[in-house]
């Protein structure tokens, strides 16, 4: 792994602060180059997506999540342009539908999972559960759970519990073949509000625009304590966080695509190789084919 | 709980044998009087299911396991019928396809759960999984597992990891409402044999037989020991295991609708009450309507 897969990348092992990580990090990268070192990266990763298909033994899931504005949408847009749709599905997940609340709240996320061979892309997760739930508790209304599992019987258990249910979930995915990627886009409060004005001021950003993001304003320090406490229970050496500067598009976008790169290249993946009878097979077919 | 649950329970806090359980128990029952008994059952059962689709709190999922010709059909068509079917759904678990096999070993059975309010049955489950894949490993093979966390990798930590999906996965449903309810059909070797012979001299019953299930008969002691582990490993307080006598099928039937009954009005379901502001407004939808 290069520097930048391990300068970002959080694994539980100790405490970690969100003031360790600068939104604004560009490293020794320049601006002017960003188009080509991008462009390079995405066609290796195309590669690497064609051998994850070809050897059907991984699949990968890749979660964005982040504050609002912080770029989920134009970075999974940059970043996964290139790829062979066949390979490749982006589930964003909503607000959950009522047939979708009568089920645990893994289950919704449970049924997008990506199949073997394919990357799965989820823009925002089953990690909402611990986030926007977390910082407004009264959603919990709308799951209908039973008194004796509540928020109010079960007290900080509640969450503990859901972190569990969560370590647990991607521990069994870790071994049943799926290689998991957890992206926070760390953007910075300054930068929300310049993209939430951009989105104001530009009429071609005004359809990004929503009121109720600005109202969430409100509620950064309870988001980025929540968003804190979720990373440092679920980040584990099999399946890390990685925190990733998000103030400069152009670097995020860079930062992304080389650590999804890097994971592609650790599973060492190769194209399957034939069993010396079926080459056999292949060698008749062929003759048959060309003397037709 | 009466004496039929306490008795066929197992959750794991100590050292469990077949040999403690008697495949043909029938505890102070008359075959003459089974009839009756299962009919007032079902039909308390029938009210209990109303209560729980009403309260919408709780879903109640019914697993069924068992050896060839131990009757799960059979039980399953005794003890629901009676139901009503828009609060309960069963799934018989045969072959995996392609597709499910390019998912985790739980996928299939995950979105197949129940959703608050219902009752789902599992007809064969996710313990498969434990059981005939353990009994013949080479079923794996289709699973395509990365190298890095196959059997042959793992050895005995495979099955291991397995049990502690299966009980992270169980443990997960308990804390978002579900009830789970694990159900062996305990037959023993000698009434299998009977019945096998019953499938090929009764011409009605002959659709039933398979030469196949014969065929594994010889591996009977492999699937009572993978049974065994497999029980020991996932009962647990929250999420016990039954192990139901199951050579008289009319004994069969009431200890299974005895321990459904037992469950469900142990989660003391109540109907809905409305809070003071509803209720008045009812009353006032229906004067509006009176005077109509």
């Amino acid at each position: 792994m290069n520097h930048i897969s391990d300068r970002f990348k959080v694994t539980g092992d100790k405490d970690f602060s969100f003031e360790d990580f600068d939104p604004a990090y560009t490293g020794d990268y320049k601006k002017n180059d960003a188009d080509k070192v991008l462009a390079e990266l995405i066609s290796r990763t195309a590669d690497a997506e064609t051998e994850l298909y070809a050897s059907n033994r991984y699949a990968l899931l890749i979660i964005f999540q982040a504050m609002d504005a912080a770029g989920k949408d134009s970075a999974i847009k940059h970043t996964m342009s290139g790829l062979n749709p066949q390979g490749c599905q982006v589930y964003s997940f909503k607000q959950p539908s009522t047939g979708e609340l009568d089920h645990d709240f893994l289950w919704r996320h449970y049924k997008a999972l990506p199949e073997r061979g394919k990357i799965g892309i989820h823009n925002r997760s089953h990690y909402e559960n611990v986030l926007v739930t977390k910082v407004h508790p009264e959603l919990l209304e709308h799951e209908d759970l039973p008194e004796s599992v509540n928020l109010k019987k079960m007290g900080k258990d509640f969450w503990k519990q859901r972190y569990k249910s969560i370590r647990d979930f991607e521990e069994h995915l870790h071994y049943n073949g799926t290689v998991i990627i957890k992206f926070f886009l760390h953007v910075s409060k300054d930068e929300q509000k310049k993209r939430f004005l951009e989105r104001i001021d530009d009429q071609t950003k005004n359809w990004k625009f929503s009121a109720s993001d600005v109202e969430e304003r409100k509620y950064w320090d309870d988001y980025m304590e929540a968003y804190k406490q979720c990373i440092q229970e679920t980040a584990t050496t099999e399946n890390p966080w990685y925190i990733i500067p998000a103030d400069k598009k152009w670097f995020t976008r860079i930062a992304l695509s080389t650590i999804i790169l890097d994971h592609l290249r650790g599973l060492r993946l190769k194209y399957p190789k034939l069993p010396p009878d079926e080459k056999q097979k292949l060698k008749e077919i062929k003759e048959k084919l060309q003397n037709e």
